[in-house]
């Protein structure tokens, strides 16, 4: 059987992506990778590694093997030569070619899946192009409407808002925004976990999922509604469940995934318990793209000290997900498990 | 050596507090165990674990052991006798008069630390009277500015705001606010966990810290001035930390507690991780007092079932802090330790 072909991206070539490819590529992950980057770029991150690596052409063939030490190249020139820790704006053409090629490869069919090193915002946007980050940057390329998720073996986590002032949250969680982000979170459950009938755990948005109103309006106004349209829908959904309790080692086999409502509400928990082992995933989309969930670590880079833990775990997840795509090639038709059993309404513990 | 003497409080008689200080009394905690309560329904509440208790009246004295299965009385007699499950508004004064007993008795040296059962505020606010929880009535009752710990083996953590609508966090989270209990937290590491420097790691209000002002400018306008005051005065505080990264294990030998600016910023990690190990504890009371970090359990009262773990761990981590006081009689005068070593000053990693 042909190995799924993985798209690469290095990301920020004056950061740790580089650094963090050539380790991936030393491991025997049964995948066909494929960097879209420099060619040169990854030579010289492979000696500051110390590291025997044997850059191919790709093809676009699919090998049944791929031996550990060999990477695949589709070369995207570098502006000017990096400088690790120095990013430079001249090359913030380049890190946005490699994306678009990655992204139009995939809905080209030409691979699986694509895998992202981090790359450095501040450069970009220093070389006068807005841009906000990579799972933006997808979802405009893609047309598509799009959710993160943060996963680890343990723990999968949506977000319903991701990067705003904590004070900008409440407000920013309207009905709309809820209904539309479930719907997402649900038929990606569906289409590239293969779970036919997602459970969804809801946190609420105040402490105590608001303690019938005692500790903020949110949950009545809005959370409580939203849910209860959707499980009239046949979605399968918890809550609001307060947030301190709802990740308690009794709670978790209750549900697939949990949708929190801000950053800081979720992502300490699972962090604190698989910080090398959280990858950073973007649902929504028409193809499957991971992440690792780290910064570019300039003080690492160009010291062949990175370590590619996380870069791992965003391709064995990549490859994980491809798995489960062929063996549920389509997802069912909303509503078609509507009835097969009683809809949870969870009281919080 | 006497033991210390350890005041409980059983709590809403109709909640599973009472069965909690029977199945306390059955382990071998080396303390003289008073319980605050009614003596008939320790009775009833030993009949329904079915326990065999001896119940003696307190004299005042500190033997040098105890037998598991005894425990001492101060009696407070019930308004009405307890129907388990369903909170009779009648006994609220009852369980004013058992707190109230219990700090004064502390305050006076009758007992060495006060260990508190949950409660049910609603059935108190029914019966007319103004009450907010446990904390705020001993605070009230000590003349003390107080903030709430929570804390496990693994971890301990101070709230800079506690049960406030998400919304109200921001504006809550004053200078004045962060001054007052950062020098609380500060002072009662040094008074009853024996730390002569503690290091405290303070979080950021916004994701990421705010990242410079890119998500909010609270840490810069509040925080970090606010840090660097205290710095001043030679405390060793570290951040502000984003959250999601605070808690990681490299992060966690940095410090000594961490003070989060909100409820569902830091509780997650805590419960996930130690749910029934979780205690919570009050800063600032010229008393030892901690308490367990669950509710009445109304559905479980009176069945015996219900699990003393969080009681237990709340009585140990009292001895334990009871222990310490008696190790460093007194907290080293502020700023004593000045000089002795370079204050860290972090970057969020």
């Amino acid at each position: 059987m042909p190995l799924p072909r993985l798209a690469l991206t290095a990301g920020e070539p004056a950061g740790v992506g580089p650094e963090l490819l050539i380790r991936l590529a030393a491991t025997p992950l049964a995948a066909t990778l494929v960097a879209i980057t420099d060619r040169a770029l990854l030579q010289r991150a492979a000696a500051r590694c110390g590291v025997a690596i044997d850059l191919l052409d790709d093809d676009g063939s699919a090998p049944p093997d791929r031996a550990a030490g060999t990477l695949r190249v589709r070369h995207v020139a570098l502006e000017t030569e990096e400088l690790p820790g120095q990013p430079d704006p001249r090359n913030a053409g380049h890190v946005l070619a490699t994306l678009a090629a990655a992204a139009d490869g995939c809905m080209a069919g030409d691979y699986a899946a694509v895998v992202t090193a981090p790359l450095q915002k501040s450069s970009i946007n220093e070389a006068g192009i807005a841009f906000s980050g990579h799972t933006e940057f997808f979802a405009e390329r893609a047309h598509a409407d799009v959710v993160m998720m943060l996963a680890s073996p343990e723990l999968r986590v949506a977000l319903a808002t991701t990067h705003l002032p904590l004070r900008a949250v409440p407000d920013a969680i309207t009905a709309a925004l809820l209904t539309r982000v479930l719907r997402i979170v649900h038929a990606e459950l569906q289409a590239k976990f293969g779970l036919r009938q997602p459970r969804i755990a809801v946190l609420g948005i105040n402490p105590h999922a608001g303690e019938g109103g005692h500790m903020g309006r949110e949950e009545i106004d809005t959370v409580i509604p939203v849910l209860g349209r959707l499980r009239a829908e046949g979605m399968h959904l918890l809550g609001p469940l307060p947030a301190d309790t709802a990740f308690v080692p009794a709670m978790r086999p209750r549900y697939d995934a949990v949708l929190a409502m801000y950053h800081d509400q979720a992502l300490p928990v699972l962090k604190s318990e698989a910080f090398d082992r959280t990858v950073n995933l973007t649902l929504g989309l028409p193809f499957i793209r991971t992440s690792v969930d780290h910064g570019t670590a300039l003080d690492l880079a160009g010291s062949g000290r990175a370590d590619p833990s996380s870069l791992i775990a965003a391709a064995n997840l990549a490859l994980d997900l491809v798995a489960r795509r062929a063996t549920h090639p389509s997802s069912p038709p909303r509503g078609e498990e509507r009835g097969e059993g009683p809809i949870l309404r969870e009281t919080p513990p």
